[in-house]
């Protein structure tokens, strides 16, 4: 008998293999008294050290199996196992309370996982993860515990886990793991991203993964519908192999057009981008067939360190970036921090709305230091490539002005002092934030492009923090208001000759895809694996059919009434 | 020699008369050890009850002298001298440290003190300032210290202070106190608020009034300029006499407008309301000259409390509101709760970006009894006048049809019930919310009225906290972006044949009223003491003038330039 477990579909694709139980090592803490309290701190500062050249070399491996990108989360781990905050309490208690390290361990970072925890909020949780993760690795060091090494596997398996952590993550092989299912986590945990990257089929959150699926009966993952099939009969296993063919089928023709341009069935051309976060990013993005990059998000190399990154630093990523992508535009964002995302050595204050505070254009105005060793790295990397400049969280057109002037004075000294610098550089903003789409118009006349980013416009539009469970039902994409904003951007772009772009999640969703080429998206940027479905969806649609429903999607009153028109008309499933 | 200071214009006037320091007594906290500590918690609890009963008192002279509605902040003081957050830390330290009940006091109250300070937000450092003032009435119990007692002043004085207390300025007797200063405070200090509502004259935030002003000398206090003048010449004396003379004539032309319609120069009429807490602000709605309540804030009768209200208690308050307005329209808001204004015995969860939470109407679809009593409440207290009911947060036409939905429901219910109900209350929704704003069209077919809460509006269309000083300059009531999304709203309204009001700070400003006079606003909701003066402003506009602007000022590209315009245009100074 075959039992079904429903989850999260968190990676495409289907596996069918042998359930392996990647099970966690039972850590018995016991409270102890030690007598040599500095011979415990010893002890304890070796096991730190053990755990984090363990973390550099998983980190290696991260780095070559799945990118900068991806291994950025171990730089974070070993952050965390330098952080102060967390180490003084441990050898405190060590000292005051003469405990055993493993017990001052687990006690304090329980104690920052449960403060993390009790956050509402999807990026805390993720930062209890890590902190739970890391201790882990500390404790077993300590208690002399294997943990366990999935890199060891070595037959064609599905893993099975409560979840898995972004060091199990990093150590799996995809030679022989063809999936992996949860009981816990979404779309965007670690788990998911990571499947994702490695391009490994996986379902998430079933809840009773663990307790229902046994050591080496046969399973089924299936990624595109988030279905998991436990004991499936040859019938069952013969339908899988079936709709896994035809998946295989459908990448293999999506791969035919890589180094196709993207056009409409009625010969209208857009651009179809990629969204990236370091150099190694290209690699994919070329591979997918994108035709730029369409948001360079330059965070990545502020963060997970413990100071800012050089100009030389800088100028080393933008150089190679513009290099690797030859004629192609790439649209880097100048830093965007702040809000969620902390450099904890710029020490900003901690703000009761940290999504309408001081952050990216904001803290940039500001912090000019940061900013102009930013722009002139950029600069001067500019004549290796086909660069474009674009600053976020623009609100009003006084920070624009504000911002372009400084990149012009930057851009001036540098010539002046006779550095080549390339003449031809559009400088465009992020529209994230309501008034300045509204304001659309007015921008149109002084930036050079716009780039939709509805992650942020969804959320302030609606007034809904995207990451808050309790309101989530608030972020619509679809939402006429937004259609209708995303609209008078592109109206105000082309009336004054410019292009307008989108760089949200939204831009390579099949629902948005007709509806954004029927508002005149010039183009679309994406996860790189996107890229390829899109191209395909877009070659089957008629850009004059979209245009032609134009009207009536933005005369309409719900979500729900324009997910249910686009669906019928243009056939989506 | 006089010498001048800067503050911040907290409540309109002038006063002159002899400085009087409010101290603070020197509380010399010591720490000592104590054997008896049963004993000594006995003395704290006694302390505790002291002060409480002392707050008695003063919340009621407060709500004699003040309005029920001032008087809250004592029922929130009661209630921190009621919360076991902050009375058990300081019990444990007397049984565990053996400590007196002073120093315990003073090191949990610092505790919370700065923790809520360290908060870069307005609110939680209002927080702080009210355990601060707790504290120190207990703390001053606890060492025989006398706490000053303002209203033993009998003669004509200015009040020179670090900081007002809520309690000092509870205290203060109008006929005496002239006027105050303060070192610390902004317009929003409960300080502040209080002086306006007391209409005092009032300076806040000099940063040194307590370092530059002795005992009895002369002080003029300009609540207009936010200037103070000490030790002042004749001359100056002189100058500033005419200058209050004049302030007052004016005050005296304002009055003549009590019951009189607002018609501008060429003859339109628009409504003035006011936007009031309690039914005891009636009063005032009245005696300015109201001609409507625009804004009913409900959230005071769930505020200052343990418990939810009964239906019993919100009957009440409803009906007494539409009683003492008569045949004047009241639009009530349904409960805005969440987001910074918390209920604690509603135990919502600590959320990351609480002004993008789970608030106002979010909360009350999902917590629907809360919402449906007050819903019933409304409808069995609506036959005794003209009731406008609306709903906060709305952001989808979806919220708004299972709201009316909710109360046609209730409605119905009480009818068959035997219940007498009004038959024309007009159901309307606050915009405040952009996607509300950009949907204005499609909401306008349903709704009966809007009313355009601006505050909020204005930071959402921004992505900009307004208690967050460090983006407190992208709150821009005049930016093109919200006159243009205004716009949108009224357009919308008057299209279907809906009226359109306003009920955000920005409904009273002067520099705002020949603005939304031109973008054909019907209703203007604002403090009731800004009526007359708005009132006044009006009759000197022609709507024409200000309809012939509209197109010029929408097509603007920032703030400044829409400021610099309507002040010439309109000679505003």
């Amino acid at each position: 008998m075959s039992t079904n477990l429903k989850g999260i579909g968190a990676s495409a694709g289907i596996a069918i293999a042998k359930a392996y139980r990647l099970e966690e090592p039972e850590l018995k803490i016991e409270q102890k008294t030690v007598t040599d309290k500095d011979a415990e701190k010893s002890r304890f500062e070796a096991a730190i050290a053990t755990s984090k050249s363990e973390l550099e070399k998983i980190k290696e491996h991260a780095n070559r199996e799945l990118g900068a990108d991806k291994a950025e989360i171990f730089a974070a781990h070993l952050l965390v196992l330098s952080d102060p905050e967390l180490l003084s309490p441990v050898k405190d208690k060590i000292e005051t309370d003469g405990v055993n390290a493993e017990s001052a361990m687990k006690e304090t970072a329980d104690m920052f996982v449960s403060m993390f925890e009790s956050m509402d909020n999807e990026y805390m949780k993720e930062r209890a993860a890590d902190i739970r993760d890391v201790t882990k690795r500390v404790i077993a060091h300590l208690l002399g515990v294997q943990i366990p090494n999935p890199s060891l596997i070595s037959e064609e398996v599905v893993i099975i886990a409560e979840d898995l952590t972004p060091s199990d993550t990093a150590q799996l092989n995809r030679q022989f793991v063809k999936g992996f299912t949860t009981d816990i986590g979404g779309r965007t945990s670690h788990s998911a991203i990571m499947a994702r990257s490695m391009e490994i089929p996986a379902v998430v959150g079933t809840k009773q993964a663990t307790s229902s699926i046994e050591n080496g009966v046969m399973v089924i993952v299936d990624g595109l519908d988030g279905d998991v099939i436990i004991n499936p009969s040859s019938d069952v296993i013969a339908q899988y192999e079936e709709k896994k063919a035809k998946f295989e089928a459908q990448k293999a023709e999506w791969a035919k057009l890589v180094n196709e341009p993207t056009i409409s069935k009625d010969g209208q051309h857009v651009e179809l981008a990629a969204n990236i976060g370091t150099p190694d990013d290209v690699k994919g993005v070329l591979e997918n067939g994108g035709e730029g990059v369409g948001l360079y998000r330059t965070e990545f190399l502020y963060m997970g360190r413990d100071q800012l990154p050089t100009e030389e630093e800088q100028y080393d990523a933008y150089k190679t970036v513009l290099e690797r992508m030859g004629d192609k535009p790439v649209v880097v964002r100048t830093l965007d921090i702040g809000g969620d995302k902390e450099l904890p050595y710029l020490h900003l204050p901690k703000e009761m709305n940290p999504f309408l505070g001081f952050r990216a254009i904001r803290l940039c105005l500001e912090e000019q230091d940061i900013f102009r060793t930013q722009l002139r790295a950029l600069l001067r990397a500019s004549s290796y490539g086909n660069l474009k400049i674009m600053f976020p969280m623009i609100a009003t057109l006084s920070e624009f002005r504000e911002a372009k002037a400084i990149l012009l004075e930057e851009k001036e000294k540098l010539v002046a002092s006779g550095v080549q610098v390339s003449d031809s550089i559009e400088i465009g903003i992020m529209v994230e934030i309501p008034s300045t789409a509204v304001m659309a118009s007015q921008f149109a006349k002084e930036v050079d492009f716009f780039s939709i980013g509805t992650n942020d416009l969804i959320q302030y539009t609606m007034a809904a923090d995207r990451m808050n469970e309790r309101v989530s039902y608030l972020y619509q994409p679809y939402s006429p208001a937004i259609l209708r904003l995303v609209s008078m951007v592109i109206e105000a772009a082309h009336k004054e000759g410019k292009w307008a772009g989108m760089c949200g999640e939204m831009a390579g969703d099949p629902i948005a895809i007709p509806l954004l080429l029927g508002l005149g998206l010039d183009e679309f940027s994406m996860s790189a694996t996107s890229i390829l479905p899109a191209r395909t969806q877009i070659k089957g649609l008629s850009k004059e059919q979209a245009q032609s429903i134009k009207e009536t999607v933005l005369s309409m009153d719900t979500t729900e009434e324009v997910i249910a028109f686009v669906k019928e008309t243009f056939q989506i499933n």
